[in-house]
């Protein structure tokens, strides 16, 4: 069958709306009608042939953040799947590699990543799914358009933010960089997961208030612009000098790293999400060693992450609706625009129905 | 009472032997006549002024790293105490401290560490001991000299490869890289707690067959010398191209680092000890998120660990007597420059009996 | 000096209202003048002398669960501390025990437990504690004499839940049994620190309508009332058969346990908190091994603990003050009354001015 | 095609050598010839009936734990797995399950337990396995035929003593009791993992030295016989009245779980394998909550876990050659009485060859 597409013909240029094929789907295989198909940062490096590691052939159907329903089956997929709404888990991966056996299947050899690597990804009116395991019901949220965006914008930051559970006090401070897309989801699981008092940094002021009318602060709890204040020297009389236990850096440039690695305590963690910049500030091994820091990349999320996210979406622990602003597939130029020059608030998803 | 000591009156310049007082122990303090004091890689940066965040007022007697026997006790000090074999532990600490009542007492705020910090340390006939709390029974230690050395050397990176604990599987690589006092511990630690296949690394062929004798390899654990074959190359070849699970660096220099980051798999762990370089390469930001690098410091250990490593040399799954070559109070000055030269093979450790 | 006191001069008989001396601090000791004193299942078990191993001569003054202000100190003690408002952490530890270098002093040997063990509790208007580390600060506590109730209640159900922190998915059901003072705390946690999907239970409805006054409840909660349900039928179908991750049993009867171990899920957890039956229902080792349950006692908190209790009330994460019922000093009798049978909501707590 | 194979037509009889149909490989399936397969405690209480939740339609094939060479494929198998040695997975799962997306895969809802559940197990010439996701590679494994009992007496007291990681100290004792296939490999894996002190137990002398053989063991460990010395006096005196951090208990009865549940410490730990009994002691309340005691269930292993197991036994950390006795197919009904006698010294394994 055919299906409209907003296709990627050459790096740095428009895309060009155009038609796909899209394989009759057999054995475990199926097709999704795509309800929704959110933008992403890396779409903007993928578009500008900038992610080294992840080459495809063009051209390309972008699109790794999807939602939709179940259009057509193979034949050994449960019958009962066909129109059930679904969220489509990105990373696709071998059964037998050794990490999906883990439980992590993002880090498969093996991988063919939706939208990145070798599939046609979910800005089109239809997709392709190699097996119907990559899917994760999404029955009960009630924008299925918009929920698209849990699969990455609302998957990622989980994984970050949950490797520091267990390792924050009621008394720590937490501090979430970035609020786009991510950080917005960020600074939700930080006070859902880690109860820590929170502060939370972009240099935009309608980010900030975006941000405080998304989540509910506590008095303990601080918002900074980083463009109009010393934010070390905040953060210092905020925590006494004692400085925070832990950075979620949305941002992840060389400029954000240096500052925010400023203002660690002992004992502490920096969690790195994004790939903006491919290199950050130098280590500084003397405060690493003394105090024992700790610097975590984290990527993406395996698939039981995603069933995770999903159920606090359901039960309304995480908003993610609030966040988007839907556009269509024939204006998915003008949205790269706004997200390349950081206008967009949250995050935008592409309905192409 | 007095006595004899090396003092460091000036930054840079030799040690003066000369004599210092040691008060009456009152209260809980203690007196410990100096079995053996271990030589430190920190007492050369000391001993430049270099370590930033650690001034004492001059003269001061370095050597945090002590062994002895109970000399003399203040009224609070249990009696059976007196003339006991004991580690004393380097990192006094606070009661009240947040970090004391956690169990990590190295970071208590306001610490006095011995031979760094305020008080007096271990290159002296005697050391005074604030309370008998910082001390750890050596009983059944056969070598009480060379045991002064576990309280850093071999408590360092115990608590280094402890961080790694159930991260490694027996089919994983972990490399350990420089075989000086610290290595040498961090190696018979790699092979005792992670059962990983064990690459081990030094520029030195001497220190490469010294560890070979200390430590049993397995046919699957490997040496190299990196002044002389290409470790990149070789170590991508031993693990097909998938890179190690884990590296322990008690280099930690910028160049060590900058090359071993290089062989890290996907979800992998850099362990860094020592504050030779107070700063490294840039961070690797891309790897770090696609791969889940983590980066972590390591500082010294808490006063339970120590209890620990005692209680392993004890069983002589530790070997520490083999490391040791013990040197004279009055010859402390040629000890400092072997040290320099990197010409000791293990630790030295002063005995000023 | 003289202070009035509820004396228990012998088992099974009414307290008397008598005078104790309390002795001049020295040292590092300090005297507490009491604000309240929470009064705990335990104080009836050792009125009734049923606790063994915890035999103490008689009079004692029992009251393990307290708070107040400072109110003479001993020489060794920061004279800022005087007059101060303080919880008062309940487990005296030695310094030097092995549990209480780990952090763990409520497990230290030569224990000396306030009320219970060798020391005269908070059933007075002053307490003689010997040293100020026992003291935890509550400074931003509204309510100090309620907050009494944080040392025990509000501290127990804290260490037992966070045994079951990242153990538990959004997904999962976790039970809590018993509304008492502990019970309310513990729901209060499990919604706090889990954000588990939660199934409260007691046998009275006016403790389960107190918990949902208390505690703001999701669609996905339930609250049953084990008097009038069959509570394992109805858990069967809330959970589609699959059963329950965990259970906190705040009961800890032969009965409970017998009820509650039924309705667990594969790889599931049963916490166990108080001390009401010595002995429970023959242990299921088929559906232990089968499916993977993991049965564990919980029994108070450590120090570190009580300070993150102590911030979560500050920053109003838990409510305490809500729970309790004051009672004047000279109507212990009748609270005692109460407390037998089952009549008191949340916590009763002695206000001896 | 046909194969010989060892049926069991009714319970409580002894097992007839006839013939099976092997199907043909199709898709994922493949056929593999039967090196080895062991026998297990649990095949005598399938023989029995006993094994309730696992009824499985007779006649039936008994054996799972099973090794071979890969004899016939389906069209979507690697073609380079022919012919290729070979360990068999015994707990098949779904692909989609929930905790086979968290990589516990034993825990699969839908299971088909070859040998136990639903499929023929390796009692047999030959052995149907639905997919070759469930093979875990073999080589380097010098007898294939033993080999076959490291799928489960090598894997369950694997993940049994995993368990315990990072929760045992140098100067802790653990026990392991019951010193059959399973408890020697228990009493590797403890000094090779946990690094403790061990008390190793059994009712016979000969499993005891048959053990001191086959480990080596340090002065600080100690073998009992629990038929002749009471072996609780006999723990205390070693650890003088302390008690023990951890038992692994093989044998997991009524008498000998109450038996060691006396010589717990502190903060410990009793793991339960196996299913010998289905009820064991009244749970010890009293004890488990004051001394914060943790009693775990342990079933089998994951299919990650039986890597690690191969690749320790590949690496000779761990023995299983030395554990095995070889039984032909036609001699198995000598193997189940000698079994059911006690007789069995470590593991038989039937050779179907």
């Amino acid at each position: 069958m055919k299906a409209r597409a907003a296709l990627m013909k050459t790096y740095n240029a428009p895309l060009e709306i155009g038609e796909i094929e899209i394989p009759e789907p057999t054995g475990e295989a199926v097709v999704v009608k795509i309800a929704g198909a959110g933008m992403c940062h890396s779409d903007l490096h993928l578009l500008r042939g900038e992610l080294t590691g992840f080459p495809s052939p063009l051209p390309m159907v972008l699109g790794h953040e999807n939602s939709g329903y179940v259009y057509a089956i193979g034949d050994k997929v449960p019958q009962a799947l066909l129109g059930k709404p679904v969220l489509v888990f990105g990373a696709w991966y071998d059964e037998e590699d050794e990490y999906t056996i883990m439980g992590e299947q993002q880090f498969a050899y093996k991988a063919a990543w939706s939208g990145i690597l070798k599939y046609y990804g979910g800005y089109a009116e239809y997709m392709y799914v190699p097996s119907y395991k990559f899917l994760v019901p999404a029955h009960g949220l009630d924008d299925l358009e918009s929920a698209a965006i849990l699969t990455d914008a609302g998957l990622t930051p989980y994984r970050a933010v949950k490797k520091l559970l267990g390792l924050v006090k009621p008394d720590d401070y937490v501090v979430v960089v970035g609020l786009g897309g991510l950080g917005l989801f960020g600074l939700q699981y930080v006070k859902l997961l880690l109860n820590a008092k929170t502060i939370a940094i972009d240099i935009l002021d309608e980010k900030l208030s975006f941000a405080e009318k998304l989540v509910k602060l506590e008095n303990t709890d601080v918002l900074l612009n980083a463009s109009r204040v010393d934010v070390i020297g905040e953060i210092n009389k905020i925590t006494n000098g004692r400085g925070v236990r832990a950075v979620v850096d949305f941002v992840a440039s060389r400029k954000s790293i240096e500052t925010y690695m400023k203002v660690l305590s002992k004992m502490s963690y920096y969690v790195l999400v994004g790939l903006h910049s491919p290199l950050g500030p130098e280590m500084p091994i003397h405060p690493m060693v003394i105090n024992e820091i700790t610097f975590l990349g984290s990527l993406w999320g395996n698939i039981s992450e995603l069933y995770e996210v999903a159920e606090f979406a359901r039960r309304k622990k995480i908003k993610y609706s609030e966040l988007v602003e839907k556009v269509k597939l024939k204006e998915i130029n003008r949205a790269f625009e706004k997200l390349e020059k950081g206008e967009a608030l949250g995050r935008q998803v592409i309905v192409p129905k």
